[in-house]
């Protein structure tokens, strides 16, 4: 029989597990490797070396230019192919990180398909390289209690289809059965789906870390899908934050108040999320003042002044409901512009709030420190 | 401000939201369009049409040859450049299903940049087609009660370094909390990992439809990463079984039974996998029947004799200690011959199982029904 086992993993590894259907998809052996049992030279991308260079490898034989562009510093980096047609470089060193990266292989922006960490995206081109720090950063595992992050899909009676949500629980809410807690319902941006947050943010594990050093309340996380609106286009865009309102409030809320043991005050909620997310934070938040006591919005799109007339109208009902107004954006951010003339708004109104006008460009190592300076100052 | 919303939505169309650091990393549009605010014509794929026909779509300028290969029947078919640098294809009807396919652009096997779901691979290189049936088929969503999926990292004392767990909860389980549950130990195959049976294999969606018709117990499923041992080629094939049994045992079983109302006798216990998974099942389930009562092998690279002897050579207490060992392969499976060879070995031994010789190859089809068909038979 061991003979058998030698077989299957020759086979295995000769891309006969890439079979779909009668049809051979082989992964990355040329044609014929199979069945002459010969394996090509193992590609492996990407590779993470002692001194922080890593090295990346795709094969793509017919290809002219494969150039790996990263999110680290001086990113970009032409690969070059190898008399086993694999192309290749090896950049940096890199700095610690939760890095995007994709291959342009002929203009077309692919993921690494060497690697399984996909940042998730409406349109996934682009791959995660997660290099934890020594010691760890804010957002890397730790060795402490964690959390749980949960899945469901759920058929949105306002929205008439099925949609997807993620729901962090903090460290201890399956012991503490007879503890409530507060929640932060978080956005993602135009790009993103309802796992970016937990899968490229890191929220799960920037959160275990506050709270194990006590320095966040223990505190569920709700991500949904932020596109609501099927429809596309303009109309898609300006229908998108009304539809997202309504399964919000219809849908989500509800669920997640029948089926986990959370508190329902304002005080005890939160709304925030980045860019596209900033905007539906922004508008539905402080259009509900008596559902969300603390709103966030980071590197938002923010909403049109008539949007939230009632809110800015009124600074005396906005500054006694609202417990925090967290606006923050990086000095590089194209949406600086609009999120000052926000603020300049919020001045002229006298309404409360703080400002953060920070390092950084509209990406995501900015939405990741937000998220770690706005945690502890909820529900506090 | 209505302006500045527009921009915003120029801009993210534009490719802007795509942004790497300083190097803008567009998406689809060329070079370019971020500048100027022209957009590209929009790519959209999958688009599956009334009629079941599906079109798929890549904007890839360079290439020479874009095929999609699917796993449907017929699967595979070359796409057209048309005048605007896109690559097309419609085909179908295709049936309603869970299907793989692939992107081939000049031999580079790639997944659909336009579509979010991605079969979890270790290589990942296949997106996933998913067609409803009418009435709903037994994988698919139905209105029915839905149990929780769970993402868990730990760092594996055994294996000394970060894992991923995903574990199903049934429905009411946060509710019944009186209440303790048996356990399916549910593994994937070599080119998947511990996402791939709920993402791709719908898992929690069959278990649910169960659940909710009477024919299977309300059960916890444990789902982890069956590539335990780091090491590569031949050592790190042999080398990993034994390694999973020590992370399962040592590490994933002791924290499935202090974090989840778990039953923890033999007779409450069920491990079954696919392929390398199924060989991982029967190996460690026969050699662990004090753990085991439900063992199940689907399409399994099965384990060689020596492996099993103290199984095999004592088959009164295999026959006393066994509730059920089910082994299933489809007829045009490439390990249907050394699943006939086991089945040999078992008669010959008089060690009672269950054979179940279907329709099939070697593929996700098969396997989700070989779940549905296990699933009613375990705890009963």
């Amino acid at each position: 029989m061991r003979s058998h086992r030698l077989a299957l993993f020759v086979l295995l590894n000769a891309g006969v597990i890439g079979f779909v259907g009668q049809v051979p998809v082989a992964a990355q052996p040329p044609a014929g490797a199979a069945r002459s049992g010969r394996r090509p030279a193992a590609v492996r991308s990407p590779q993470i070396l002692a001194d922080h260079r890593v090295t990346f490898q795709l094969r793509a034989p017919k290809a002219t230019e494969v150039v790996v562009a990263g999110q680290w510093p001086n990113g970009r980096a032409p690969m070059t192919k190898d008399a086993n047609e694999v192309w290749t470089v090896t950049a940096g060193p890199i700095p610690a990180g939760v890095w995007e990266y994709s291959f342009q292989v002929d203009g077309v922006q692919m993921i690494d398909p060497g690697n399984p960490a996909i940042k998730p995206m409406r349109e996934p081109r682009t791959s995660i390289l997660h290099i934890p720090g020594e010691p760890p950063l804010p957002h890397d595992f730790q060795n402490v209690p964690h959390g749980t992050v949960r899945q469901h899909t759920y058929l949105s009676k306002s929205l008439g289809r099925l949609r997807e949500l993620v729901v962090y629980t903090p460290p201890g809410y399956d012991k503490q059965t007879d503890a409530r807690f507060p929640t932060l319902y978080l956005q993602h941006g135009m790009g993103d789906n309802q796992a970016t947050w937990v899968v490229h943010g890191k929220a799960h594990w920037i959160l275990d870390n506050l709270i194990a050093q006590g320095k966040a309340q223990p505190l569920v996380v709700v991500m949904m899908d932020g596109h609501a609106s099927i429809a596309q286009g303009m109309a898609g865009f300006q229908n998108n934050t009304t539809a997202f309102e309504r399964d919000l409030i219809e849908d989500v809320m509800p669920f997640v108040e029948a089926n986990y043991r959370v508190k329902t005050d304002a005080a005890d909620r939160a709304i925030a999320g980045l860019s596209m997310g900033g905007g539906q934070s922004l508008t539905i938040g402080l259009n509900h003042l008596d559902r969300f006591a603390w709103v966030a919005g980071f590197s938002s799109a923010v909403p049109a002044r008539e949007v939230i007339a009632g809110f800015l109208n009124d600074s005396a009902v906005a500054n006694a409901k609202l417990k925090l107004l967290w606006i923050g954006i990086g000095k590089d951010d194209f949406l600086l512009k609009q999120n000052e003339t926000f603020i300049a708004t919020l001045k002229e109104k006298n309404i409360r709030h703080e400002w953060h006008l920070t390092d950084g460009s509209h990406s995501w190592p900015v939405w990741r420190l937000y998220l770690a300076d706005l945690a502890p100052k909820l529900f506090q």
